[in-house]
């Protein structure tokens, strides 16, 4: 399929044709969608990277919101290992809507070795954009399926879900809580699904109503303890996702009365450098953020290479890191609050008198 | 003085000096730095910024660790008020040694509309290189004096600081520590400044041994808390210099028994995200940090543009935010406390009988 072929088909000149490709901006919007239209259609691949692509000494780092730590941590990483190939992060934020579109257009005049994409959706038209101009990229932790000519690096979440679980099943607790991030994130429900592994093996009844959803966020967690708390059975250990939400749980915990971990186990999910320094140290799932972004990298640079730019995903493995916000559930009122709580004999009795 | 005159004085060919001021990496590193002392003596200026610097639409930003979330919101400022003038920014890290010099001979060979410079000190070489390579920088909290021909952007430190301790004054505390950071920062010595300022005028007296260094981080706050809290004439109330020092505290009080606010009241500084959801909410300083990275840019683009390179220093208004972390000091034994903490009259009594 050349620019000509296309330019026939639809009935435009080469030269716009060429100029959609190229990512240049005086197309008007309609022209410039019936020609990757086509493009996606056809699966025109332009033959070489133009120079000014291949040569600028930037990789791209593209995130939907750049106000959490996890994305802080992806990035510290790729700094480190672009700025060990001689190459400068540079980073994109897409909050607002249209951004996406001049962003492109813009890395395409400055040029990128290639793109980062942090838990990103990609459009079927993006995706085709991005392989017509032979732009490397890959999704760290993708939205939803990456789709299949696409590179992607996460972590073994399914298996860190399953060890958060296992370590709450091993110290007693029956009652165990998970709180999930958004529900088109895949890395979201594999924690999940390992959460409900673990139960599972351990004979343990799974309760829908334990399994509540967050958003990743620090308020996603307060709010999904402060639900799960107010429940007569509330749960003695809440598995929390993320680290973020594992904060808010300790936020919904502290406002409701109840210690962590003596009324409340708590495991969070990245190990993020907070996780060592919230009172008490979260017990969390520790993942390889900065050698998840490395790999990202190493990808990149290899399709710029001529590697093959398709499916090339990688997990890398998930440890459990115990610190202090775990343990044994209590069974009976706990010494320091028998003072107050201690039920007379006489009060015990009369139920069955009454 | 023009380069040929730059050859002639130092009997190098004009090629080779030239290489140097473009930061040409084939370059012996003694020959570099025999004509950088020479342009640092004379002041030499390149007359126009070579066409890629000017062209490239890139804005870096420069840390040496980015491993505080002080930094990230200075970046997540810049990648907002960047790309709303269509620009990208790099990041570069110089954690390692040798990586500030690759990084200047790359980002002149790559271009950039400017630099930002975070909590660096600029030694005479390289504020001349930046000068005479007509590059637009900026310093975000300097450490040490910025120099005469620096500009620089900062946050009303010294006012902050007098807010936070006048807080703790206003809630009945006499004994008031404060957690500074890195001695060569400014800003640490301006919050400290202030916290004195704020003792003086409500005629406290200012004990020495109250005034402890950190570094502005968790852990420097963490050590920094535990020699206090291990004094015997433990302070009521510590102004923690920064949010993260104000994590240590918690995190050395949760450690030695002691409840935020109840036995120490704790104010940070900065108003991080995390300020917000600790446990309880910290009491800080607000610093618009967003705010001071979109005036960076915007000093940076005027320079660009023709604008005097020196002497645009700005400081941006600090705000007291009061949330959980401080209360008046208690009196007495907290009721909390007393069943195990009650004195028997026939002790107290006993010095006096023995």
């Amino acid at each position: 399929m050349t620019i000509a072929a296309i330019a026939k088909e639809i009935g435009l000149s080469v030269a716009t044709v060429s100029k959609v490709l190229n990512g240049r901006p005086d197309v008007a919007a309609e022209t410039r969608s019936r020609v990757q239209e086509l493009i996606v259609r056809h699966g025109y691949r332009r033959r070489s990277s133009p120079s000014s692509e291949t040569s600028t000494p930037v990789i791209d780092v593209v995130f939907e919101t750049f106000d959490s730590p996890w994305a802080v941590e992806i990035v510290r990483g790729a700094v480190a290992a672009a700025q060990g190939e001689g190459l400068t992060v540079a980073l994109t934020s897409l909050e607002e809507g249209d951004e996406r579109r001049i962003w492109f257009d813009h890395i395409t005049s400055r040029g990128t070795r290639g793109v980062i994409l942090l838990l990103s959706q990609l459009t079927e038209t993006q995706r085709s954009e991005l392989h017509s101009r032979r732009l490397p990229f890959v999704v760290i932790d993708p939205r939803g399926e990456p789709g299949p000519h696409v590179s992607y690096v996460g972590a073994t979440n399914w298996a860190g879900g399953l060890a958060a679980t296992r370590h709450l099943v091993d110290l007693g607790h029956k009652k165990i809580a998970v709180i999930g991030g958004p529900a088109d994130l895949l890395c979201s429900r594999a924690r999940i699904d390992g959460y409900r592994a673990a139960l599972e093996t351990a004979g343990i009844f799974l309760a829908d109503s334990l399994v509540v959803r967050g958003d990743f966020t620090v308020v996603g967690g307060y709010e999904g303890a402060r639900a799960l708390i107010a429940r007569p059975d509330r749960p003695t250990a809440i598995f929390a996702g993320s680290d973020l939400q594992a904060l808010g749980v300790f936020k919904a915990a502290h406002e409701a009365g109840l210690k962590v971990p003596e009324d409340l186990s708590v495991v969070g999910f990245d190990d993020l450098p907070i996780a060592r320094w919230s009172s008490p140290a979260l017990t969390t799932v520790r993942q390889p953020l900065a050698e998840m972004a490395a790999v990202a990298v190493r990808i990149l640079l290899e399709v710029g290479e001529g590697g093959d730019p398709t499916d090339r995903r990688v997990e890398l493995a998930t440890d459990l890191v115990v610190r202090e916000s775990t343990a044994a559930p209590r069974c009976r009122p706990s010494p320091g609050r028998s003072a107050t709580e201690v039920v007379s004999p006489t009060r015990i009795a009369e139920p069955a008198s009454g």
